[in-house]
């Protein structure tokens, strides 16, 4: 159910901020690494590569606030915390899929187009 | 075509700040609104409710260095520039409206998310 009275072209709606959160690097990399199944913080960072420590927890801690994504807390020793999408944060595994996808299938025509720019320039 | 080697999980991978580039909240309204047709910067700049005329240029001569915006100089009195996409900008624009709807759809239960979850802490 679309809302109309959201807008991200008007200024001042909070949609343009929440396109921030949604299309920051590392949400796509967290919901795209969440997308197979609940992981734990240590094996999220192994996943998505060169994140640091801060800014994972940072990631996942706006996530969980905008109800994307769910922490548990496992009592045991070590206790145990695992990550996973809830029922809203699965609903951005396409449209974020499919950013990904678009960046691994025209990387090498936005390469050649910034050559032959920066050739012209 | 996806190519198998370009991989935004690897922290070295130009997919990374191509995601950046795509996902970033001016990126999402420019070429939402290109993607009715071609427009002057002023247009644009209306369109994109709020946008400062630096940050507004900045991400057009970004997208035109990627190759997903042309512009096109007109030599009238005054002279009239135009912004379209190119071919590959086009492509943008399912996944890029896939993300707009998305937060329009989302934007009420993640003001709801947050609210619960500020009580909660």
């Amino acid at each position: 159910m679309t809302e109309p009275h959201w807008d991200p072209f008007n200024r001042d709606c909070p949609t343009r901020r929440l396109l921030d959160r949604i299309g920051d690097r590392w949400t796509v990399l967290v919901i795209g690494a969440l997308a197979e199944g609940p992981l734990r913080f240590g094996e999220l960072a192994r996943r998505v590569d060169g994140v640091s420590q801060k800014m994972l927890t940072q990631t996942l801690r706006g996530l969980e606030r905008d109800g994307l994504v769910d922490r548990t807390l496992y009592p045991q020793v070590p206790p145990r915390v695992e990550y996973e999408l809830t029922h809203a944060g699965r609903t951005l595994r396409e449209p974020l899929g499919a950013l990904d996808a678009w960046a691994r299938t025209h990387m090498s025509g936005v390469i050649a187009a910034r050559e032959e720019y920066d050739r012209a320039v």
